[in-house]
């Protein structure tokens, strides 16, 4: 039935980015709704992020749309030059090929909960400003900025939205 | 800048709907929050359904994935052979080319905001299973289940989800 029930989608918090980059999103639980609904056309998850948390590390995506609506608690919207606080209702749209990079910290003590869409059509590479990675999509690998591929991690990120690793 | 100022975005009630399809929706006022962003490859919508409003004529697409989430208040998803009570953080999935004719329908006393996502690659006929109704793709317009089409109204819906008549 179309409601989705969402506690009972698995929860997980694993991630593609290599050490030291995972340690940032350990506190960040996601739950797939969008593939456990049968959708193919867009990617929903359903994120928390507990006091710490990131829901990624800063990116902006190549050929992939990507909306935020934050359900409970706050974040913080980090740009390139700005930062805006998010609350319960608040929303924030990220259209492909915009090189703006962006991510939500909770720098509040309480947990913060999101969903997160993406457009599943169209990849791309996925770029972050702030530390020493690249996501490459014609090889779906994760690598360093001069190109040298890191090790495989226990799951490859996908490299749609901050929440879609696959 | 990405979070969106949703305020600012022109708010209507207009449908593409003929007479008198049309005054079920009448009080259903949205926004177009991922076209003001400039999204592309996801729809995304706004929607306050005042007491009594419908999302939609019950329907379903061809081709189109679509994605509600409820932010305020209730209201009632209606299916094939089900009804279900949403609230705040409930979500449902609409998965393109599944044959369960759906909509919201407030029936409460306060007004429901939810947001409807759909995505905006792909497209195909809309189905009306109580409604003398049928949006055909191909020629973009409404007909009668006979396929003759309606006089043009004000707007032409472009059969994408619940609220996303252009």
């Amino acid at each position: 039935m179309p409601k989705v029930d969402i506690e009972s989608v698995k929860q997980t918090n694993r991630t593609g980015y290599p050490p030291p980059f995972d340690s940032d999103v350990a506190g960040r639980w996601y739950r797939r709704l969008g593939k456990a609904s049968g959708l193919t056309e867009i990617g929903v998850s359903h994120a928390v992020l507990e006091p710490g948390a990131m829901s990624a590390q800063r990116h902006w995506h190549e050929g992939i749309d990507e909306f935020v609506v934050i359900l409970e608690g706050e974040a913080v919207l980090v740009e390139d030059d700005w930062e805006t606080v998010m609350r319960a209702g608040d929303c924030a749209a990220f259209p492909k090929d915009v090189p703006n990079g962006h991510h939500l910290v909770n720098r509040s003590d309480r947990r913060c909960v999101l969903l997160a869409i993406d457009s599943r059509r169209g990849e791309g590479d996925c770029h972050y400003p702030d530390v020493d990675l690249h996501y490459e999509a014609a090889a779906n690998r994760m690598t360093h900025k001069d190109g040298t591929p890191y090790p495989p991690q226990e799951r490859r990120s996908g490299g749609g939205g901050p929440l879609t690793e696959e």
